[in-house]
């Protein structure tokens, strides 16, 4: 049994590769069989899980791969998140992460990061095994809470998946190293910067799909020195269901007429603010977000950023992108710019997901905090859609 | 009960704002509470109608906000726009825009600003209440149709929503305002060229779908001094049920073997011709354009600009590109470019979309305006499928 | 009956053509009649199959439109290529193509041009007559396989398509000629390079969706001077039933511990290894590329290039990607780069598709080749989900 061997210097397809050693024709490269024989560890167990069920993967927790990523030494700041049970909506199981317990939400806190910075999370599951077990099908799976991110880079040990060993039981704690890695012209390394979004990948199954849909994600926004700064941020999760953040209809705009409190179902701003949103897609379903009055460039900070320089005259403009499930990206506008104040519908385009109430407003006053007159009534509700999704956590109705 | 206030300067994402509220621990900036005391005026009513059908929106339409938007004085042009019920496509009710009600089309006509422009459009509906209440399933839901527009800015006055009031009753009219806001290096408006859309939003509810599905829709192009100019532009709908502009099969290629009549379902052009689509996704469904035999840039213009400086060269080329509901975008090719005349197929890529009929032909002839001899046959059929759409309002059969 | 004509220099929208037609007001631009009657010869059977299954589009294959594109001489390179049947996958009939017939696999060969070249493959039907008929469901649709292109330049009679006359009956073959048409300062030619794909469009059906469902597709690469050269490239296609090149669950990765070979479903690299993917869509679904641990710019080419000279700032980098059928765009990543060694999950975000076996690994070996020590134990499956698909063609089972 011959042992792992690459080819030197590149290599063609796979396609090719096997064609050469077949001994066929073609343009393939040949393949230097190398001297030393390799091992592979193979470890595919993405949903197999007899073995981690076994403790067969505890080693993972172990040490074997480096705890830090490359270039991320002392944490430059470390942070406590709560993994905690909410109260259900209807019947529907919620769980959110929290900078406290007491805060846990869902979407969860917005973590930012400036490039070149390194994180610690410690990450604390205080939802019980029995909702946990409630939330998977196959009874071999293990219960745990993780943390797995996008776009910043960390090791197996900061994965948080099942296969690498890197969740945590209930009660326990793990501690996560993200590390934004920055740019750099020697190494071609591209840099981390950008909106991201972090999520659970262990509850119910392999993906977390469970874990998800109960509500363990949040935003992410990784600046550069020298990106435009937001007076304030809104994390817009597009979901199954037709959710806005785990909510529809009536639940997604539960701003009150006095006192209105920003929150995950409460988007407001005043003219002239520079207002950011994380979007991220979550689920089954592609959705797309639109929102009215306001555009944005399709760009990696949502702005044309000229530095006094001409604009880039070939970036789109754009008041629509389709997301798919993972992806996320960043848009921000200037609240009411040309277009004043007023109740912009931010919704999902495709027809019977804003239908069904997967539509809420940005709710753009005045440069004083006032919307003009004439609109003084009643609160009206959101949509006619039941409101399957209520807050919870954090977000207090007055 | 205390009233609306916003923390000065950039906020933390909600989450942390809440916590501070709290009192909780974290990183949250303090909240400062504001003297004034301000109160929000919350009208979400996206899909609860009662107010609305009892004229409690009427205030909407009386000037409390900014007929016109920033930087848009007196309109540089005025235009009359038509909504006007066409004959019926099988059992579908169709409704079409046109400059004259005699010329109301699906799509609507073409509309083209110039960056820095201030367009004044009044719509007339000359659709039946009858037809009107044929397509709601609410009876709160108030009969009219309005204009709905991406990418140019507007105010509230010209949003074409029902909780703003500002739609057009069966028999009225209603003037609304474009503005096409241009690139400004000092504030930083990034502009508004691009390639978008109009749209009714509240024929049969709230977001207007029924009015969608029934044709009220077109494309809007905006340009910029320097932009390319092409030689033809068609409009390319993609929506549900496998349709372009609302056809399917034989009906989305009506082209005559002679003297062909370039509309909604008969694309042609000359060799050397630069073709513009204004490419548009409606209804529920994700669909892909794709175009045999002919490329271009993703990019705002569909083209790599270059004004003789050399070419981006991060930008990808593509012949497929992903849209799903409310996106649109430009495509700019030079017909038969390197690959000559002939009938090239232009169709969604999602297989059974393409297999039920969502496939037409761009049929490029040689610079002449003759195609090569040899396929002087017979017209064939466009497709398989049934034909459930028919051509209606401007275009002609010969 | 009035012949052919197109008004001279650029013409308005249908609509608006339409309407001058008609003869009432508006800003139509008038039609010029042109003197010369012509022809436009209409072929639009995209699924209407009677002629040609009765002949009648057999002129198509006679030389009326030019066999070469224009800039493509004497093709600079000659490939042959031939399309077999490969054992079942289950019940599901597969076919391949591949540059012997002992190759052929799925996806096929990966094809690398550079721009400028002119490249003539001559197909080989070695697909029975008897597979062919049993994959169509209309009996009137001919018998034959086909190569049709993205992003290259070929004429009429290299589309690969049925009303085209541009596929090959069983036991033929057909030189289909592909021309990497570069970048022209002067004629503004915007290049070819970039990540495409081939495959059949007249298997079963006039879109060739049996072919495509059968195995008949393949990546292509179309390089630039200058641009970054893999160490390794993978074709990763994402297809309907959950499947990544046709495979699901255990399927997805067969990668052995001993000796693993890469291929179409085993993707390994050594850490420091420029890894490139070409992600192509196929099907009906919409699907989203994740990869764990890794990220890529969103270019032309997957990476940022500078050249030595500062980095575009507007560039998003990400590491999900939705693509629709018809998609293909190329990821390049340095293995293990910051993150190290491990077994990083690359997988379709939708939760569902990667619930039900949408995912595989990326497994990154160190620089010697080894994996780190601790997880060296038995193979374990990639997936619980029944992995209805088997390999095939070149890869081989240890």
């Amino acid at each position: 049994m011959s042992a792992w061997r690459l080819v030197e210097g590149p290599a063609p397809e796979p396609g090719a590769t096997a064609e050469a050693a077949t001994g066929t024709s073609g343009p393939a490269r040949p393949e230097r069989p190398r001297t030393g024989a390799r091992r592979m560890l193979v470890i595919a167990a993405v949903m197999l899980l007899t073995l981690v069920g076994a403790g067969g993967l505890a080693a993972a927790g172990t040490g074997m791969f480096a705890e830090k990523p490359d270039g991320c030494g002392k944490p430059d700041r470390s942070i406590q998140l709560y993994a905690v049970e909410l109260p259900k909506d209807g019947t529907q199981i919620r769980i959110g992460y929290g900078l406290t317990p007491q805060t846990a939400s869902y979407p969860g806190p917005l973590m930012e990061m400036m490039e070149g910075e390194c994180l610690a999370i410690t990450l604390h599951n205080q939802v019980s095994a029995e909702t946990l077990a409630a939330l998977r099908t196959d009874p071999n799976h293990p219960l745990g809470v993780s943390l797995h991110v996008h776009g910043v880079k960390y090791t197996q040990q900061s994965d948080g998946t099942v296969q690498s060993g890197s969740y945590v039981p209930p009660g326990g704690s793990r501690t996560y190293t993200w590390y934004a890695q920055p740019r750099n012209n020697k190494t071609g390394a591209q840099g981390t910067a950008g909106y991201w979004w972090y999520h659970d990948h262990v509850v119910g199954g392999p993906h977390g799909t469970q874990g998800l849909s109960a509500g363990l994600f949040g935003g992410l926004v990784v600046r550069r020195p020298g990106d435009p700064k937001p007076d304030r941020t809104y994390t817009v999760v597009f979901g199954d269901r037709q959710s806005i953040n785990l909510r529809r209809g009536t639940a997604t705009d539960t701003c009150t007429e006095v006192n209105p409190q920003p929150g995950p179902s409460c988007l407001v701003a005043r003219k002239g603010e520079r207002v950011e949103f994380v979007v991220v897609g979550i689920g089954n379903d592609m959705h797309t977000f639109h929102l009215h009055g306001h555009s944005w460039a399709d760009t990696r900070t949502g702005v044309i950023s000229n530095n006094g320089q001409p604009f880039v005259d070939s970036i789109p403009i754009i008041d629509n992108k389709t997301l798919g499930p993972g992806d996320s990206f960043g848009v921000q506008v200037v609240a009411g710019d040309a277009v004043g104040p007023g109740h912009w519908m931010l919704h999902c385009h495709m027809q019977f997901h804003s239908d069904a109430g997967m539509s809420t407003m940005l709710h753009v006053l005045d440069e004083n905090g006032n919307m003009p007159p004439g609109m003084d009534h009643q609160h009206a509700a959101a949509g006619a859609a039941p409101a399957s999704a209520t807050d919870s956590g954090q977000h207090q109705h007055q």
